[in-house]
């Protein structure tokens, strides 16, 4: 008999990127890893997502010393040198030939050097990475996200550690289904302890009075996280790490989540209430537009040069 | 500059074995999953497992049946039929030409259709699978396994359910570390709630006064744990589905791990204590004795004809 069910892998409509597989590079539609890789099979791996404007990659070097962090919290021998890891992010973009996208890097364990072995520490670590166009939120012109607060608890960060950057997303992909059965766009996650942890693959901040609030525990450390704070601080706001109630998200004045996809993004409506004016707020659209000045300055970013490689590989 | 540390994938000694890769068949050594593919980037992928022995595979409907409740628990369509599934598996063994191993499906998210749609709801679900040598737990003959109960606590079955079966190891994994940190060979982590969970992708049994416990809670229920039960009620055991502690696993009489890898495997040391007499207790050994009975019976097995495939694709 034939696999009449087979799904051709043209169906899918080919995305423009440039994959990178532990020294080689190829095309996004060729770049994939082996099912014996432990980065898949057992999703032992860590990485990082680097967003990238007008070919300028936004805090390269600050995302590079997070992935490190994240291997040696995970304790992944670094594949790769930091130096060697930001030639491969400038030539992910420059032979992709995008202006604006996403560059990913993934860390694994890497493949049992036989079948008898099973002791990760035995194993040589790898790094993947592509570059692809930035996946979209879906947030309306002049308006704003509609959430869920989910009923799946985080994954606790005594069992994983959620600031070691992670595809351990089966409690996040879950709430993200929730938030489809009640009618809404997305997901917010509270940790065991019940306070607010993260959304699904962003972190969240409440605004009340002026004073801007996000979680400490059970949420990744996002670089836009941290911009966001910064920008707060520059901006002369009272910016903190706290513990944050369901009831204090519904209370808030604005609320906001802050995505490597692209800034701040408001939050107008939370379990079916509004929040605030059910407009985004002046704290969030002020916190956005000093984001995408930061986004296109010298400082934060660094050139792509699309007419050469850093690397003959 | 060149990729100095690329490592070179001849490195890794190929290992025999088939790939299935949602449609196709290739050789172990080209099986691949795209890195766009959820199941990678966001580990949103259930499997399973299914030892073969001698060209006879083991309770394939059992396994299959299992493997469509993780998809359902999960909430992902189903890529193929079971029917299907269970030619692909036949297949997996046949093309590879192993006589002795283990078959692994998996059931992922898919790729999106685009980088504008991030709703898994949206997505078609894909299937991949290979065959390989079964892996070695490094039991010594005659002895037994030196284990330790891991500071890692299991992610909670709240946040990700562990009886449908997915590759979320990162507690497992430092477990393991963890282990080789403390001079043991494996590691057993308790559960949130402080009762035993499970072992690094295996059940865990104790024996004391004749009557054989596993733990209930935040545990896989394994087709080999289920097939150990089943054979002690048939050797007339009492077997109970329990909470147990770590106290009660070193007051233990006998330990055992169940483990598609080849049955029950005697733990004789945990946490550097000897269990029992410190040599396989006579349980196990009987337990592991029928075990290997019911894996070479024609009422457990499916045979697998090497001289033709049941799909031509």
């Amino acid at each position: 008999m034939t696999d009449m069910n087979a799904r051709n892998d043209a169906e899918f409509a080919p995305e423009p990127g440039t994959g990178y597989i532990n020294g080689k590079f190829v095309p996004l539609s060729e770049a994939a890893i082996p099912l014996l890789d432990w980065g898949f099979n057992k999703s032992d791996v860590v990485y990082d997502g680097i967003p990238f404007h007008a070919g300028l990659i936004f805090r390269l070097e600050d995302h590079l010393e997070r992935f490190e962090e994240s291997m040696d919290k995970w304790r992944l021998p670094h594949p790769r040198d930091r130096e060697t890891m930001a030639d491969i992010c400038h030539d992910l973009v420059a032979r992709s030939g995008l202006r604006d996208g996403i560059i990913y890097l993934c860390a694994t364990r890497g493949i049992p050097p036989s079948a008898e072995i099973r002791d990760p520490a035995r194993f040589t670590s790898r790094l993947y990475g592509w570059s692809q166009r930035l996946p979209q939120l879906g947030v309306p012109e002049d308006g704003g996200l509609e959430m869920i607060v989910s009923k799946v608890p985080r994954i606790p960060q005594s069992s994983v550690d959620a600031t070691a950057k992670n595809f351990h997303w089966g409690d996040l992909i879950q709430a993200r289904l929730e938030a489809n059965d009640r009618g809404a766009q997305n997901a917010i996650l509270l940790g065991h302890s019940g306070f607010v942890a993260e959304g699904v693959g962003f972190n969240v901040f409440a605004v009340k009075d002026g004073i801007i609030r996000t979680p400490e525990h059970d949420c990744l450390k996002g670089i836009t996280r941290r911009t966001v704070m910064e920008i707060a601080e520059s901006l002369g706001y009272a910016c903190q790490e706290d513990n944050i109630t369901a009831e204090e998200l519904l209370a808030a004045d604005e609320l906001f989540i802050s995505s490597s996809a692209g800034g701040t993004f408001p939050i107008t409506s939370l379990d079916g209430q509004t929040i605030g004016t059910g407009k985004p707020g002046t704290v969030t659209t002020q916190l956005h537009e000093t984001y995408w000045a930061w986004r296109n300055s010298a400082e934060f970013t660094t050139q792509v040069h699309y007419d050469q490689w850093a690397m003959s590989a």
